[in-house]
């Protein structure tokens, strides 16, 4: 008699961060078994905390060695808002996924999810862009992320395992860096200042947290490979975002679209196409930007 | 008064291997300080050796911080023979590349040339490659030299570093894996045994590993950058190089062209267009077909 398949162990990277706190969550509410790797250990006693630094290889292989995860799904990079989009860092997060990956395969490994970006996109070609688009990477971030699906790629062929590459387009929830424009209006508001902001009809395509952790996690438990922007799909302005916020504050008086001047290398617009989101893990997002900068709001 | 520009230092990884061996003579040759890093020292007294092993990223950051190269020529990578193309160990060496990067950017480095392969180029399409031929690597040491090229450019151009990359094609000289074509065809004449190849009218450019180690020096002091075909630009079919061979043995009677199957994977041609390396750095190659066979069959 053939014995049962065994069940899914699951290991993730990042998740104390702003998607992998909702992930992990949701993984557990749903009974599975997960595992976190990180420096610091989260507060969740459904999950299985593992201390190691990623960027120390050996301690990460010894770790993975002792899970045996079936599943990876690896958050963890180096995000330091105003910085990592020319971080050196990026590289030794480069050299860290690989050999993370390496481990995974050498344990067992049979399907991961690993996180890239919009921002491996040419910035330069009108959106929404699809998967299929091309790829030009104006910034070492994009290039990093890139480079490192090119070689995850052919790695996982061979190693036997199933590979999903998951493109982040913008983020908005809990946690999220103070200077970013969301909670910089929020700040702005609650202190009756004016609310500045750079050009306000550039697009882009706001995402909540607790919707892109939802993604992620179906993405884990799904057997989609290949690249999969992870966005609402639904473009708004800075003045949209802006004059949204302004209303729920009740400080319309505050707003200063267009005050700031657009920032250099800033993309004309940030638009995904979600059809491939959608139509193979029939995703849609549950917050709308409405309700994404209510609670924004209500966080401060 | 301005001080005069400080002298080069240069520093070489894989200074022991088939090419770093001639390019770290003839760079000692012309007077300059070459340092030589590598697990194990070389015999050359005009170079420092410094004993580390690249994929110790500590100890290679603390060795380059001592050294303060101004050029880093990195020839090192996992290459052993019928295994590197699809070796797991390609991960490790973009790894320990992105971080011997980081460390010469931190030491102050100026110039680096970096190795790359024609396996970075589509096999499918018809050759010769020419530099802007289209990246479709089939390998994994094809996907992972492409995706180190892709993230090493743009972090020295942020780190102002001038970078060339290297890509090189087939090589012949004192050294090569003794199951390569003519280490195996020069063995098979010796002992008088049937010389065996794949099919006869595959199309070649060999290279002798004193030019291509040559062509390496010379790109190290040129301020050439971008990716140049390493090669001699004079195709050669497997036919020719094996009847040559046989010639110059006085054993025709062995030759077996075409009794082995093509391998798998095997591209139909690699050839190489050469003319950027020719006007940019006016390289010629030295040593022809004749010279390159007869030498081999001295070696024996």
């Amino acid at each position: 008699m053939a014995s049962p398949p065994a069940a899914p162990v699951l290991l993730l990277t990042g998740a104390r961060g702003i998607i992998g706190r909702h992930a992990v969550a949701l993984l557990a509410d749903q009974g599975y078994r997960v595992h976190a790797l990180g420096r610091t250990p989260g507060q969740d006693a459904r999950i299985t905390w593992h201390a190691a630094d990623l960027l120390d290889t050996a301690a990460t292989a010894r770790a993975v060695a002792a899970i045996r995860p079936s599943h990876l799904l690896h958050l963890a990079w180096t995000t330091e808002h105003g910085r990592f989009w020319s971080d050196p860092a990026n590289l030794d997060w480069v050299g860290a996924s690989l050999s993370l990956l390496r481990a995974f395969a050498a344990a067992g490994g049979r399907r991961a999810v690993l996180v890239g970006s919009c921002a491996e996109y040419d910035f330069s070609a009108p959106g929404p862009w699809a998967e299929d688009a091309p790829l030009v990477p104006h910034t070492l971030y994009g290039a990093a992320k890139d480079g490192l699906r090119r070689i995850a790629e052919p790695f996982c062929r061979g190693a036997g395992i199933d590979l999903a590459w998951a493109r982040l387009f913008l983020l908005c929830g809990e946690g999220e860096a103070p200077a970013r424009l969301v909670p910089s209006l929020v700040r702005a508001f609650a202190a009756g200042q004016p609310a500045r902001t750079g050009p306000g009809e550039r697009q882009v395509d706001l995402i909540d947290t607790r919707d892109a952790g939802r993604a992620l996690a179906d993405l884990l438990l799904s057997d989609v490979q290949g690249p999969v922007n992870v966005a609402r799909g639904v473009p708004a302005s800075i003045s949209e975002i802006a004059g949204t916020l302004a209303a729920l504050a009740g400080r319309p008086d505050l707003l200063a679209v267009g005050a700031l001047p657009a920032r250099a290398g800033d993309p004309p617009s940030l638009l995904a196409d979600t059809t491939r989101l959608q139509d193979t893990l029939g995703f849609l997002p549950r917050f709308d930007l409405q309700a994404m900068l209510a609670d924004a709001l209500a966080r401060t």
